[in-house]
């Protein structure tokens, strides 16, 4: 695979958006809503508050009644009533009068204000006031979040616990999301065994089964992960198996030579292989197709190489299955080490950022896991960027920003 | 409830440190290991790689033959076999011999290097090499990543992606963990009802019970939601079965000022309120206690006071049950907009930051839960500051940095 027959990035990513399919729509309990996104605008079934109401435990008055109030010259009311949260009074609240009242009771009729019961000193069926209150003070008036009617979550929405917060005080209980992609994970190799268990000679423990599960559930999937050898047919009848039961394939390995690339011949057999090498590093010879209007991501066997490629590619497509707003997003810092990279290649390196500065984690290899272990980002070079000096700000994509 | 009777935040954590219950520890297979915590240090089986293995696909060879070669004189080498991933040659690579290799592959005897697949041209058994290569070109040595008997990764450790790769290399697929603490969400208020239906007077939807739901998920708890009435005993008897069944006890609401603050109350008959009333806006009559050896955290009713003490404490509390290093860790942004404070209370501003600035949002009744979705971190005002100037620098503490 040489570089002048390698996509661009950029036209890897312009396939894989003309080829996103967007996940069906679910309707689910607001309780199993965190970290879904909305797909559907959510219209607010009522004011929120629903009336006024106290916004601390203390006593609901006619404001002008306690003008001129203080500790030397407190003003005397008479309690009149008392009303707990979810209760109703009945009494209307007149001059002289105070109702005493809970924090989200509702303002009595009449009254106009909230005094806090810090400021006021009860005796009997009395209190004088020590401090006055303007009218409407202390008191959530009626609608003060939300107005009846009013779009209060656009579809697209991740719901977050604000979000879910404001979705039921709206009035919903149950929500429309994007479902989850299932993830048919089909690890190839005849050389990956049982990490558990010894080794052959020839063989390694196979890391990929449980690396890509994570990375799947990190990207908001519902992985199922499949081992099997790299004959075409096997293969072939797994992938086709996937493409029916799977919103999404992800293939590791398969690069037997005496066999050919048995993954990418398998897809060219049951649908398309829309690219196969790109100029990424590490990662290059990542492959991208469809079965059955289904997406296919064909990964590398070494652990490295597939997490970069299941970061760049496989998860920007799972997070827009489901989160059509999810990009990757990228932050500056200032690089601490000088970096070379040649041009004609975007490169993703392996780093470590602080909130300010980001320093390269210098082995590179793909097969250096370690290396990943102490990677919290990818630097971004671009393929028309040579290098970076020590000092400079560059590009950087925080791991913590591409989990859902 | 004055300033002066608020326990300072500091004194808060304090307390809420010096009873800080962990988790005990479980084994679990590595597929279910995303985003736990190591509970021991992993301590790897094998070297990886277990062998020196071929990084390309190609030929191995004895880099020697490969010197001087070139396109214009390329050295002809005899193919004697052929190996793939998880197959081991028998043959020795003698002088002027090669051997088709994938990547993956163990080298075999008598080879020192890998030429790439590119650099060759295939004709019947035999190959011209066009390019010559170093010894150990395109080889990953044993013990590359990991050395066996070497300590890889520490208990305390996130188990991300790269961590999990990692365990499992290193010959590992189960690992112990942390448990995850069981939550009790008692959500207590009259006033409460469900949100899909209608709204009776005085009544407001029950939206505490999602949220904190939601909350409880995010700082990697297991929640199981309950909603009950205002009165002492029913509160009593329901955290009193919490604390047995139950790692922690999260409450919200429970003023009702015709009965007293009756999950504080409750709390005292049942075991110890250690704190009640904090030096914090928004919050302060939060309140912490233990019963049977558990944590109690008593939040408002109000969703944005619960959503902010919830994260100020009680995730704090949650996530270093079973992640011990875990800190809300502050970052450094620019505000862009003038900060009032009172001294001698912390404040946590509903703030939206970007990498480089930050933006309070000015709503800032406890009522008011559109400001929490407006916000992606908190404004961190100390109790020694005096509000903020425009422009000035602050520190931040970014939502997505406390979650697991």
């Amino acid at each position: 695979m040489f570089l002048s027959e390698l996509l661009p990035v950029k036209e890897a990513f312009r396939v894989i958006d003309e080829n996103q399919v967007r996940m069906g729509v679910e309707e689910i309990d607001l309780d199993d809503a965190y970290h879904r996104v909305l797909a559907e605008d959510i219209i607010s079934r009522f004011d929120s508050p629903p009336f006024d109401r106290s916004a601390m435990d203390g006593y609901a008055v006619r404001a002008e009644d306690t003008f001129g109030s203080s500790p030397e010259n407190p003003i005397t009311l008479r309690v009149v009533d008392s009303i707990g949260a979810g209760d109703v009074s009945g009494a209307e609240t007149a001059r002289g009068e105070a109702v005493r009242i809970a924090t989200g009771a509702p303002i009595p009729e009449g009254a106009d204000a909230v005094v806090m019961e810090e400021y006021t000193i009860l005796s009997g069926d009395e209190i004088r006031v020590i401090r006055p209150v303007s009218p409407g003070e202390n008191i959530a008036p009626r609608g003060e979040d939300i107005g009846a009617g009013e779009r209060i979550l656009k579809a697209g929405t991740l719901l977050r616990p604000p979000e879910i917060a404001l979705a039921a005080s709206a009035g919903h209980g149950r929500v429309k999301v994007y479902r989850k992609p299932s993830v048919r994970i089909i690890v190839t190799g005849n050389e990956l065994v049982d990490p558990s268990g010894d080794l052959e000679p020839g063989k390694i423990p196979n890391s990929n089964r449980y690396t890509l599960k994570a990375l799947v559930e990190s990207a908001g999937g519902v992985p199922d992960v499949l081992h099997c050898g790299d004959d075409l047919e096997g293969v072939k009848d797994e992938i086709r198996r996937a493409a029916d039961e799977y919103d999404a394939v992800i293939t590791t390995g398969g690069t037997a030579i005496s066999k050919g690339d048995v993954v990418v011949d398998a897809v060219k057999d049951l649908g398309e292989v829309l690219f196969h090498g790109v100029a990424v590093r590490p990662g290059k010879p990542v492959a991208f197709g469809m079965v059955n209007h289904k997406p296919v991501f064909m990964l590398s066997g070494y652990p490295v190489a597939a997490m970069v490629q299941f970061d760049v590619f496989a998860r920007y497509y799972l997070m827009r299955m489901q989160y059509p707003e999810y990009r990757h997003r990228t932050v500056r810092r200032t690089c601490t080490g000088k970096v070379a990279s040649a041009p004609g290649r975007t490169e993703y390196l392996r780093a470590r950022a602080t909130d300010e500065m980001v320093e390269p984690v210098r082995s590179r290899g793909s097969g250096i896991i370690r290396s990943m272990v102490e990677s919290n980002a990818y630097i971004f070079l671009d393929e028309n960027k040579e290098g970076i000096s020590e000092g400079e700000e560059c590009d950087v994509i925080l791991f913590d920003s591409m989990i859902i």
